[in-house]
């Protein structure tokens, strides 16, 4: 089976996604994973460039990978001067990884224009960098940037370039879409012709400026690249890099050339999951393959296919990526979704249709007031305990208020001051009531702290919980401040994450909604879990 | 030059979207952006499987549209039904479209696993409901339904059911990759094959399962089809259907395919969002073309590259989509990110470089405090505008109050119970000190109130002003209910749409001073349209 190179750049090329900031244990907590993963290389970032990476690069030098190799990124040298008085050659021996990717031009027009060198003088720069940093006895790949649009306009000339990257010792030559609106057939022209004229390995590097990077990639592996690089969810400047969790199981899973082993490629979805958490960006539920609604059903006719023959509304096992199909409870769902979802939770519908009936039309109800229980699986789960005749409430609330003050003067531009906040919640476990009070950052905070400290007292265990995530939508953008507010939160205890939702006119009463289904959902899982 | 239809189904297959239900009045207004887009036909709804899409079509009767052919979608009859009593094609002729598109299987094994009927029996359906509805003098259309999966598995069958489509009258066949997994080179080969067996046109119905619908569909164009069937965003199940606002411009503009005028193709990025504000879906930045970030630079690199060459790091001039560049200010931007932002607001940084650094370290701090001017330009203009030694603020805050309060018991499941939000603020307009006091349906509407009352004594107009949309992040995960909030929030006078941040532990004090730049930032534009 071919194989080919897999080159992550997440950190690198990733992290210029408009809104990503990676701290340091961010990286080096994405490049364990990425290892885990099964990639070939994982760019670490640009020393000397950036302050934070080239602390990465020091502190990676104590991270043991399993079979990855870390590799630091800079560019070749400036015209004139020699390789070992360059400031950047410099900072990328000074990462001390076993492989280097050096990045220089190979379109004529981007030389003269805007590096602003004569194309014989950007030839050496990347031969004599490339040699140089060979001869240290590193791993050299050239990234060839802006190669398919100069191949266009100069195809001699940027051969010229790749030719003297391999001359001067690349181990591979990455030809890079930098500007991303290339099309596939262009790529697999070009990487024709570069393997046509190196003797070395050919790497795709893609952007996604015309929707077409994953394409692109794969037209270039058609062509005989072996070697691609891109990032997890594709993140990248613009529209994006190369999707890894695209790429990858469309060679192994479609077009039966092999990456990472099977064993990895189930890991897909939880390191797509994982790196988006620590990347600050709420995960597209709409990815392919790992998305959360990429083996979503929610038409009707999707759902009874389904249930008769469980491929015929998918073009793979989800299973494969780690992925699982799943059906979606919205105000499209008739009966037969609702009864389906309710079995994947392992909760009957009561056997007495008027009962389940009432279920349905509760949800209804509750939709029209904006629940959506699409993204709030708990709540939706806590909905249904509830309506059981024999369920009981770990606690039930009584009532709250909260003030916020801002009592002295607020710079209106920036707040600065502290503004106080102070909620006050009654809540009745079993027969017994508790009255606490308790300040917090925010009116949430200082809620979710009053409950807890009403509730800890029954159940100690509480305190692993923390919140995740917490987003807010309005729901008729007409109404203005006045208009129903969703809050969906997400919530954790350190190994599992739930999502609940709370929908009201007012934010904060939105929010304890979601707080108390939270909170409710645990208590119960929790319960049962302690049952013999 | 040669062109192919388009054709759009936002309306119908983009709506399967999680979280999409578009109202009556939506549709509408869609169809209309749609016809002013200048796409050819227009995919309405599935009468008779919805309410609402036949209410939508005995609407759109009253509906004139200047270049577009509005579509009613249904299946083909059932099996043993005469079409003439068949309820799915009644409905179709009801809809009272002057074209239909029907949907029949075109593999083999769905028809005998799935559908449960004979190959022949599937003939017959699609064949006599083809030649019903075209004798009633309609313009039929024939959805190819899993017609590249069933090639694959047998290609004489599926060829056959589309030589029976066109037998029977259908004016194109449109193959569908209805589970969204093929690769292009699979669909080029299936596209070859049935321009070889029917004299009518081929049409293209992509899904993104495999990260390549857009791709997919220029493949099929290479090959041959003329008509292609997309959804606006790329809006569908699971992980959507093709993407029109990338396939047109890859057609138009690096293809050299005709589809949509030139001063259409100007409208795309106006198109794209008016859709995703109708359907409640944030606009995806990252989307090629039309994306807010599509032609965002952030590297410093980059940025000083475009000031050289202004096609050095795009791949299209951006106003030929009607989108724009502009350079991202975030924690990476240098002095010279912000000097050039500052430009193009027509801004001047002040001449006295102390100055100017100042309101840099004045961003970086207030960065760090979780306030992030890459959505919200309305802020980043008002603090610049604060900067200037001359400033001279329409109004100052001076304190706040608010209470939320819930008494009564709050039935846990749903919270239908009132919960009463009550604000007070004091601000200062010249000399004079406002206090007043609201009601709202939420702490940040109250506050609202409570700000306009005081404020619209001062500047009447201010009542033209409206919150769009609204949203909230929690920054640091691992702090909880206690970590920083960022608020982001669009405003509209009904002309213009703008963006101000907030951000503190507090979400109410976050909300506050995204709407005091929301405000303060509409009364200075106000006052300089105001001069003479």
């Amino acid at each position: 089976m071919r194989r080919v190179q897999v080159y992550d750049t997440t950190l690198r090329d990733g992290a210029q996604r408009e809104g990503i900031s990676f701290s340091l244990e961010d990286k080096v907590k994405i490049t364990r994973k990425l290892d885990d993963l099964g990639v070939d290389f994982i760019e670490g970032g640009w020393p000397g460039a950036n302050p934070k990476d080239t602390e990465f690069f020091e502190k990676a030098r104590g991270i043991k990978l399993g079979h990855a190799m870390l590799v630091a990124f800079g560019s070749t040298k400036k015209a004139g001067t020699p390789p070992e008085k360059d400031a950047s050659l410099r900072a990328l021996l000074g990462a001390g990884t076993k492989a280097v990717a050096v990045v220089g031009k190979a379109s004529g027009p981007q030389v003269t224009q805007v590096l602003e060198t004569s194309l014989e003088e950007n030839l050496r720069m990347v031969s004599e960098s490339i040699s140089y940093l060979k001869a240290k006895g590193l791993l050299v790949l050239y990234d060839a940037e802006h190669f398919f649009d100069g191949f266009k306009a100069n195809p001699d000339y940027s051969l010229a370039v790749v030719r003297a990257a391999a001359g001067a010792g690349a181990a591979c030559v990455v030809l890079c879409d930098t500007n991303g609106g290339s099309l596939p057939d262009e790529i697999a022209q070009a990487v024709q012709a570069t393997r046509e004229s190196v003797p070395v390995s050919v790497g795709i590097h893609a952007h996604n400026d015309g929707d077409l990077a994953v394409a692109n990639t794969l037209a270039a592996v058609r062509a005989g690249a072996d070697h691609v690089q891109g990032t997890i969810n594709g993140y990248g400047e613009r529209c994006g890099n190369a999707n890894l969790c695209s790429i990858l199981p469309d060679l192994k899973l479609k077009m039966g050339i092999d990456c990472i082993a099977e064993a990895q490629m189930a890991r897909l979805t939880e390191t797509s999951r994982y790196v988006s958490e620590l990347a600050n960006i709420i995960p597209d539920s709409h990815l392919p393959y790992v998305g959360a609604s990429a083996f979503a059903h929610k038409g009707g006719l999707h759902v009874s296919g389904v249930m008769k023959w469980g491929d015929s509304y998918q073009h793979i096992d989800p299973s494969l990526v780690g992925n699982r199909a799943r059906v979606v409870v919205s105000e499209l769902s008739g009966k037969q979704n609702i009864v389906y979802k309710a079995k994947e939770k392992g909760l009957p519908l009561p056997p007495d249709p008027q009962q389940a009936q009432r279920i349905l039309d509760r949800i209804k109800e509750l939709e029209s007031r904006g629940f959506q229980y699409e993204g709030a699986e708990a709540s939706f789960e806590v909905l249904l305990r509830r309506a059981r005749p024999d369920y009981k409430a770990p606690f039930d609330l009584v009532d709250f208020m909260i003030i916020v003050e801002g009592r002295r003067r607020m710079p209106s531009a920036g707040g600065s001051q502290e503004v106080l906040a102070e909620a006050t919640v009654k809540v009745k476990v079993g027969s017994k009531i508790m009255h606490t009070a308790a300040e917090g950052a925010g009116p949430v905070n200082a809620l979710d702290k009053a409950l807890r400290k009403a509730l800890i007292e029954f159940y100690p265990n509480l305190v692993a919980i923390k919140l995740v995530d917490y987003k807010v939508r309005i729901l008729d953008e007409s109404s203005g401040t006045g208009a129903y507010v969703r809050v969906l939160i997400e919530s954790t205890d350190g190994e599992e994450n739930w999502r609940t939702v709370g929908s009201s006119a007012n934010i904060i009463e939105a929010s304890w909604l979601a707080l108390v289904d939270s909170l409710e959902y645990w208590l119960i899982k929790q319960e049962e879990r302690q049952k013999p």
